[in-house]
């Protein structure tokens, strides 16, 4: 994408997140420091001497780091067990609470034990999901796209283990199901496993369980394998969570693996007021999850929850000696190198945990109610405007929130096509001027029948109502200088 | 693996960069700051007053940062063309030269023209590597199993299109050929793929070209399609260099897609007396190279490089229309975000660029020496020694030199299996005692028909001689007490 937005990307996180940014192949991870903790940094109010003061020890220890290991004769090792770091480092517990922790509890010198972190991440969600102890596994993948490739990719293994040595020959012609405004990345996977894109079948509109099945019949009628359904908790453009208990109860009867895209909904799952929008997601054989969304994690933080222990490894292990050696001196359960399809990855689980351990799940929850709260201003507002108009009547399931200016000509045209092509330009007019003056921003794009509307995503905690004001402000101010 | 080993990975970097991390999922990315500029800071002599006075210059700018960002009054975008950034930013240029830039001309200011960067990458490495104006292409991949799994991709879609939509039961059975010492991310890729591993034909040795050819007909005999051939710069274990040109020719004859992992060897591409290693690498369709290796660019940061320009895009392309929208205003040819299998990215290019920019060609070039040069260093003093015996005789070829510790008792034993037997102890037990010291590491492993060896691999710049001796004498001093 256009490299002058990039630098805005960040900058625009102020006033609201605005979802046009997700096409953006970077984000800014400049935020990290500050949101890692609750409540005395920035963006706090009157937060400027704290964060001066915590970044100014965050340098210390840098520095005292650097030293200390140019240093010949420092230890370059101090070994632990794996229990032994479980249990705590002097005091120290890697466990999460749903109360923040205190910044002074936090000792800058703990070991980075991330293998641990991912264990005590994923035992955490899986107890969110619903899953019991016995149940759940999980990896790190470099964003939601790759995660939905695993959970096909593991899906297509569960069913025909041959696939791995003997490739897609082996098996019969497959099927995958997914609703028309689920995420390109089904498509995507389908594409790169070698099963093919025309293997997708699109069920229509937030997905309708009796198109789902007829789908499934269908494609069996064609002389293909279904094996796969991918429901969506929170769709990119409208948020829109598809029946998850309906989707299940399908899968069970025909046998299929239920995969839940929960890239964007999953954070909904943190707060007691939302999580029964996500009913029946702990039947799901598998989960996407990306923190790095509603949870506010800099990018990149996504992971692939699986229900069944042992798949990831069985399915991706391909017993490179010289990598993983056997015969080490310690427990090697945590040897988790072989569970993924890449070899080295970043350290995503370390800005998560981090996070966790700061904020604490209500840290997170309140977080997520107060984006919510959010939408829900700016539905209310753009509802009591004549000068807006909602693609959608009722109260938006995520913080997505969808809707036209109108300006005056357009809202004296009756309906028809002619006011729809008027109607098409002046999200791209208003669009085009913001980015002039740059003072705000918001993404718009048609869909199906609609014609390009914009759209509104929260994410962002710091988020204000007086942003949304200003951003409606914005709309109202350019919409009229240019349609006046 | 071990998470107690994790924080020693890092610290043990001062010694030398041992490949045993290799295995580790996670690296630590502590050193990012010192280790992009070149003279002044740590790790040169007397550079903590330096490095103190950058990290205290960091803190200020992201301080600046956050509070202006939060400021509602000030702009979220100042919006240039990508010809506008390209021509140079206040006239800062983002092109980059052999020498190094100055400190001072850094400013700090400079927009994240991410997709620019990758483009001038891109430019600086097709002209490395060879190619010419008109070829060439690239993406960035979290990490080389990936880059090379793109290759795999990549060759099946050039030969076979129809795999896309159809999957690869529109197709033949395929075959792949890697030599047996190559990375496993070949097998992976074509398990992943749908493929099947089993397609994949091992060739003898550092790949001998008559095998290759021979293995070619066999997988032809048995009905297979053959269609891309891995050719390895640098080997994992002992840092090989398969013969590139031999491997050409062959390819060019039967028409085969050339890859080569040069993931860790590409760094040889950049000093003038080691880059002649690897001729012929122009002659590849696609490569790997990893600057996290050689060119100690923190994890992650690897690169497919392809020949044929468009290709990535036509691959991995699905036109989700919200997500790159075609009625922008500016120029679209930098949208690169469906040129990936992922949707966003870390930005592991910036790291890239800027230590390229404070380094400067010459820079790289004088590490990737300097790493040899203790690989000879090492080398040399092995070969002076009756308690070390190297596993190979000749020089080696990169940086990895792989060894024996031979105690008296093994030296007085005449070759065999049963000195093989104690042999394989030797590593193990010193290796086990090294951890519990703490003060060095090493890694060690079987190979074939090759008992337990150390492996040191050198890319780290900051190691000196001195170090490589403080190595030996460490495993003759623990060999004594184990052995006496």
């Amino acid at each position: 994408t256009c490299p002058g937005l990039h630098l805005s990307a960040d900058r625009s996180s102020k006033h609201l997140e605005y979802s046009k940014w997700k096409r953006s192949p970077y984000k800014h991870q400049s935020n990290v420091i500050c949101s890692f903790l609750r409540l005395d940094l920035l963006p706090a109010k009157n937060g400027e001497e704290v964060t001066k003061h915590f970044l100014q020890e965050l340098l210390n220890i840098l520095l005292a780091y650097i030293s200390k290991s140019l240093n010949r004769s420092s230890k370059v090792l101090d070994f632990h067990h794996p229990h032994q770091l479980k249990e705590g480092l002097e005091g120290f517990s890697l466990e999460l609470q749903d109360q923040p922790d205190n910044l002074e509890q936090f000792t800058y010198e703990i070991a980075p034990v991330f293998i641990l972190m991912e264990d005590i991440i994923f035992k955490k969600m899986h107890s969110i999901i619903g899953w019991s102890e016995k149940e759940g596994d999980g990896i790190f993948c470099p964003g939601g796209t790759m995660s939905n490739l695993y959970s096909v990719l593991l899906a297509r293994y569960h069913f025909f283990p041959r696939v791995k040595t003997a490739g897609m020959l082996a098996l019969p012609p497959l099927a995958l199901l997914t609703s028309t405004h689920s995420h390109f990345s089904i498509k995507k996977s389908a594409a790169v496993l070698g099963i093919g894109s025309e293997s997708v079948f699109l069920v229509k509109g937030k997905m309708i369980p009796k198109e789902l099945e007829s789908s499934i019949r269908t494609a069996k009628s064609k002389g293909l394998v279904p094996f796969y359904v991918n429901a969506t908790a929170g769709t990119t453009v409208y948020g829109a969570i598809d029946p998850l208990n309906d989707i299940a109860d399908i899968c069970e009867r025909f046998g299929l693996w239920m995969h839940v895209d929960a890239a964007w909904g999953g954070g909904l799952l943190l707060s007691k007021r939302h999580r029964m929008k996500l009913q029946g997601i702990d039947r799901a054989s598998s989960i996407t999850w990306n923190p790095h969304k509603m949870m506010g994690v800099p990018l990149q933080c996504s992971v692939i929850l699986v229900q069944k222990k042992g798949l990831l490894q069985e399915c991706n292990q391909l017993c490179a000696e010289y990598l993983f050696q056997p015969d080490k001196h310690y427990d090697v359960s945590y040897d988790t190198g072989d569970k993924s399809i890449q070899c080295g990855r970043h350290v995503d689980i370390f800005k998560l945990w981090l996070m966790w351990k700061a904020k604490g799940s209500e840290g997170f929850e309140s977080q997520v109610n107060h984006c919510l709260e959010n939408a829900e201003y700016l539905y209310y507002k753009l509802k009591s405007r004549k000068d807006f108009q909602l693609v959608f009547q009722s109260q938006p399931e995520h913080s997505n929130v969808c809707f036209w200016y109108l300006p005056t000509s357009v809202r004296n045209m009756p309906p028809g096509p002619e006011r729809d092509r008027e109607l098409h330009m002046v999200a791209p007019k208003i669009k085009a001027k913001m980015m002039e003056e740059g003072m705000t921003m918001i993404g718009y794009q048609p869909l199906g029948d609609k014609v390009n509307f914009f759209r509104c995503v929260f994410s962002n905690p710091a988020t204000q109502k007086e942003d949304v004001d200003f951003l409606l402000d914005e709309i109202t101010r350019l919409g009229r200088e240019l349609y006046s």
